[in-house]
């Protein structure tokens, strides 16, 4: 765990703090930089503990999400201390900056378009374990005469890529529409020069946030009875279908037990936010029992009247669109509104001066940790490492 | 407006088109890698023009607001052809970006927290024009040991930083709170070792988005009525209050014409976005009639059934803090959702197939930019231009 100052983002030999990074190791917290992203290693690498043994005990493997955090640091320490198999991530771009770092199987879990992005993804898949899902035989025919065009220019007549069927298990978003097309796609596939039928993605991010266990349960139930129907058509049809991957941190436990699911995507188990500490389970506890370990670090730049601060995290440093950060370990103190570069505060107990620093505990961390170049690992008040958002921008 | 390709966070000498930059100059715009912000040249000139000239009519000088768009280029283009007197924005680290570009005069238009950002405000104050606005004494007072401290370690004694009393003229964010309040600031700040009083900053965001004329007129009589009544106690106190600076895309009209103001900081002007075209004029217009010149240009993934299709472009993409994005350009498509990675549209038409572009309005031109490493801006078709965001992520 130690500062990775020279990844390819920074040209400077010798970054700045507070210009080029927000701190350097072995300062106290109260001299960082804000906004910055603040991980708290003892809780962090609990939750890393937590969920390789809950993984391990509903007997699938983890694929860790790395579109959560984009970063690589947290990557390996996810596939070494964490138990993960690999991790998965949204975009050609963000599995080039996580292989180039060093991350070795990724699975691009989600759709590309373009003749551009699918010969990128066939560069990959000469270098290390790469997989993308796909949800029509147009994607199939692009991804396949990229690999086969790949083969010809490279003379590896053994480059192949694998490839999911991304069905639609409920949420409305990519994936097949129903079990016999699914079918087809996956026939397609298994037939389509330099590709591999690779199973089944079925993920269902609604879910993931319904707060009332009855109420996701029931989801999840005709979802997974979904899943399960697709994968045997396609085993009937012929085809091995030995990888079923999908689920997150809101319901891992659900899809993780129901022996349909073989791998399960969680991602902001490692961090939580706010709004996956609303979830609930039957026992009243949320989810894996996460410990928030991932804070966007503020500070009061003005006190304008009683009761009332202002904070120098705003729409560029906090994500809003899961609710307004939650004010932490203030008494009293609460978010009330959020602009560009302000978060209003209210302070009954007027807790709050000049300069003080507060911990917000965001309401969706992915697109939060999208808005920053680095994380402020800290333990025991003290800055111990500085890890690069890896793939931070990395969305095409 | 030649591509910088070697600004400071692309350490590669050669940038790679899909990975480090979106495009290549020269490229059709069929071929740009997406999700990329798209600047329509023509439509950006002529914003440009338009506002030169109202303000011109208006008798007021324009400091552009960098924070919307935190380009370097764009900024100086606002003070060539668009006759900007300067530049706004609202972090030290903007500012840092911004000068080291090459911007000679910059607002910081908000408060600052802590010694060390002041002492960088100091060091900023060496190298060209550079303004900060306070609220409360204890900012001053920091302000002034930051500039002293910079006087003694490098002899020079005229170093002196231009502060402006911040008040609050119905924002309910920062600011002073009673007329006796910014005459007291203003004092302090001219009594201040190493400080300028420079004038009054009155800035009501919150007007800017009221889309009814009537109400917005109320609204800003109001405020400006407070600010006059402001500048006036200075100056009776014996200070000069020769400038009055606030005024965005929604209200400049007002501002300008009232007599009081004499700079307005308008940002969005340059690109429009979704909200402010909701703004209305008492003749019905858009204040300033300016064109939506920014898009964030996104591609089909997925086309899952009957009118549906999902775009590459998500949370990380474009912020929706103000609304959903406006898809342009693609009879009866709109979007009707986003997630991390995804936007959901409806297209009842069918228009749209796999790898199809669609132009997205953002509700929020600010959030939005803050989230891409380069401007793609493209003229008849191709692209002209890659310009850096200069100061992404600077929010420190």
């Amino acid at each position: 765990m130690t500062a990775n100052l020279h990844q390819d983002r920074t040209a400077s030999p010798a970054p700045e703090p507070g210009y080029d990074v927000p701190a350097r190791v072995g300062d106290p917290v109260s001299q960082v930089a804000t906004p910055a992203l603040l991980i708290d290693l003892d809780a962090f690498e609990r939750n890393l503990d937590r969920m390789r043994a809950q993984a391990a005990a509903l007997g699938v493997a983890l694929r860790a999400h790395a579109k959560m955090h984009k970063s690589a640091d947290i990557a390996k320490l996810q596939m070494t201390r964490g138990g993960a198999v690999g991790v998965c991530c949204q975009k050609v771009s963000e599995a080039e900056a996580l292989q180039r770092a060093g991350v070795g199987d990724i699975l691009v879990s989600n759709e590309i378009a373009g003749a551009a992005r699918a010969e990128r993804l066939a560069r990959l898949a000469e270098r290390g374990r790469i997989a993308v899902c796909a949800d029509h035989p147009g994607q199939v025919a692009t991804l396949s005469r990229a690999v086969t065009a790949r083969r010809a220019e490279t003379g590896s007549d053994g480059l192949t890529l694998d490839v999911l069927v991304e069905m639609d298990c409920g949420g409305r978003r990519c994936g097949t529409g129903s079990v016999a097309e699914s079918v087809a796609l996956a026939k397609a596939i298994d037939g389509a020069p330099g590709l591999r039928f690779a199973g089944l993605q079925s993920y269902f991010g609604r879910a993931q946030h319904i707060y009332d266990p009855a109420e996701r349960r029931v989801a999840l139930d005709i979802s997974i009875a979904l899943t399960a129907e697709t994968r045997d058509a396609i085993r009937a049809a012929g085809l091995a279908c030995d990888r079923v991957t999908g689920a997150g941190t809101g319901s891992f436990a659900i899809e993780g037990a129901s022996g349909v699911y073989t791998e399960i995507q969680a991602g902001s188990y490692a961090f939580m936010d706010a709004d996956y500490a609303r979830v609930r389970t039957p026992e009243g506890t949320t989810p894996g029992s996460f410990e928030h370990a991932f804070f966007v670090l503020a500070s009061v730049i003005s006190v304008p009247g009683p009761g009332r601060a202002v904070g120098d995290a705003g729409l560029k440093a906090v994500a809003v669109d899961s609710g307004l950060p939650v004010a932490h370990g203030v008494p009293g103190a609460a978010v009330t509104g959020v602009s560009d570069e302000h978060c209003n505060l209210s302070d009954p107990q007027g807790r709050l001066g000049l300069g003080d620093q507060v911990r917000l505990i965001p309401g969706h961390c992915d697109p939060t940790c999208n808005l920053h170049d680095w994380y402020v690992g800290v333990r025991n008040g003290r800055v111990e490492c500085l890890w690069p958002v890896t793939a931070r921008g990395k969305v095409f």
